[in-house]
């Protein structure tokens, strides 16, 4: 049989190739991939900001859903038919980090859609190790939204937010407004801050109290919110240095931030400030195993309303089109690819 | 009856002058103080750099040993004789970090010997509730080194340094030392980074790892040292920017960072490693009163090696110049005042 897959050629270019696809090996399991949608990462490769670890034909994707359709010898807990997602994430099993469980972080670590092919195709084989099953009430568009659901949940989860503790999620994009959820899911109060006026009304919409820092002097804003006590939980997924800068002001005494964005360059950070609350910063990368099942709950269970986060879905074929379409458009939130033409089952 | 006191009166001078102390008020104790060490803080107001908040009429210093002379009415803990350290805190009680159990990092926190007169006088009178008792084998002199040992006690447990952890110490001062120390007793195998010849000389025979950044590339001696892991706590005792950048790249996967140097300026962090790492930053400031406890017990059991730390004691007389000589010496550690001439009992 002959499938599609998109792969990128560099410089903003993709090339919707039919190629055969492989049978899956030992221990994989091929997936016909429903949908996939377009991360942050993603637009960075599409940029050309990550060629050197990417190179120049490299199918990417690795937010999905699909359903199995093939498996390799030795796998005995998937067989066809079985609606899933990917966590898209292989470890050494042999580095430091993974000797002392925190393989998800593995000193060595693949993965899969950026240094090996991704999801952006109709057929796609993956280690079955990286499946979760999904439930039937999850349809297979909302499911493409566990991976960074699940992101979001490692990242609360990193934090400890407690019922009622005042959170500050400082960037309103994708991953932001996922983590105000899952924080809004724990119990805590949440406030967004974001200058972008289409993102600050997604917010609001969703039941967050908003600051637009470009509006309001968003530290006295919280101060007098929290009666001069500060967030307790602070997330940075601005990767800017006014983000930066708004994190260490905010926090309240022992506060906890948490730094979930990409800073490509070194900001200053008032390293006083940690001293002086007892500050903690804590860093939180990718996602656990239980991450993704408290990701697939929370979607399932219409914690996270993800007819709000996903905002278009684009054929495969127009694949160069939506991403040229996302990098221009400032109300867009989440766009998925659909992959497979005819999902089976 | 007089005593004498010693006032910082600005620009690098004391005045020592000959006072009548005022009786204890209610809920106050009166110490006559045998020593008083020099802390880095009273470094600072030596040199001007905290004029602001002192003035130019201030007895400071905090870091002292002594016996109890009188006490108020309503003081029933203490009596005359009872050798005492103090824990210079006093907090509000009404702020939001007091109402949650942060007592010590109280949002308007009275540090006794800044915002209020200190120990570099011979009748030193403070709150009851701020006295530690010490054991009979502890010397008064040993017992002056309780304050900055207190410190160092709150840091290794809000770093929670296990046994058998590898463990970093940036910068080899007075407390860098004693945090050193305080992490070995905890189990951690101790390394301390440090350019100055003579305390990593000291660091040596204190049975420290040692690492002179300046003649040995650090990050690489220490993943040689850790099989490519890293140091599991990291802390950042030297306020330098060449210290901010070893903290992070010298950290394992999951490292802990505490934050206790006082950086007067805003270092550039490479924030991305929290990320990558899921580093934590912890920041510590001053003790808590089990701190206290900890620390009694660590100098009184020997597990700190005071007479090594120890490195001169002057009459207070001749404050003004210890505090030269210490500022301009890389030898010296510790010096202590002798305050009180003759202590009672």
């Amino acid at each position: 049989m002959k499938v599609k897959a998109a792969y990128y050629k560099g410089n903003k270019h993709f090339s919707v190739e039919t190629i055969t696809p492989n049978a899956p090996e030992a221990g994989e399991v091929q997936i016909a991939v429903a949908y996939c949608g377009i991360c942050g990462t993603d637009l960075h490769v599409y940029l050309g900001h990550m060629d050197a670890r990417i190179g120049n034909h490299r199918v990417i994707g690795h937010e999905m859903s699909g359903t199995v359709v093939a498996v390799g010898s030795g796998v005995s807990d998937y067989s066809a038919g079985d609606r899933v997602v990917v966590r898209p994430l292989v470890a050494c099993g042999k580095c430091p980090a993974c000797l002392r469980g925190h393989a998800h972080v593995c000193q060595n670590l693949t993965f899969l859609g950026l240094d090996t092919d991704g999801a952006f195709q109709e057929r796609w084989n993956v280690p079955a190790h990286t499946l979760h099953k999904i439930p039937d009430n999850l349809s297979l568009d909302e499911a493409a939204l566990i991976e960074p659901v699940a992101v979001a949940c490692h990242d609360v989860k990193r934090g400890n937010v407690q019922a009622g503790e005042d959170v500050l999620v400082i960037g309103g994009g994708p991953i932001g407004m996922l983590v105000a959820l899952a924080a809004k899911n724990a119990g805590g109060k949440v406030t967004v801050s974001e200058i972008n006026p289409s993102r600050l009304a997604v917010a609001e919409k969703l039941g967050m109290k908003t600051i637009n820092p470009k509006e309001t002097d968003a530290v006295e804003t919280i101060m007098a919110d929290t009666n001069n006590k500060g967030m307790d939980v602070v997330f940075e997924v601005s990767g800017t240095q006014p983000g930066i800068d708004l994190m260490t002001a905010a926090a309240s005494v022992r506060g906890r931030i948490v730094m979930v964005a990409i800073h490509a360059t070194k900001p200053e950070v008032d390293v006083f400030q940690f001293f002086w609350k007892e500050l903690e910063m804590i860093g939180a990368r990718v996602y656990e195993p239980a991450d993704y099942d408290d990701a697939i709950a929370l979607v399932a269970d219409g914690g996270i309303p993800a007819k709000e986060i996903i905002t278009g879905v684009e054929a495969l074929a127009n694949i160069e089109h939506a991403f040229s379409d996302l990098s221009g458009n400032p109300q867009a939130m989440k766009i998925l690819i659909q992959c497979a033409e005819e999902t089976p089952a």
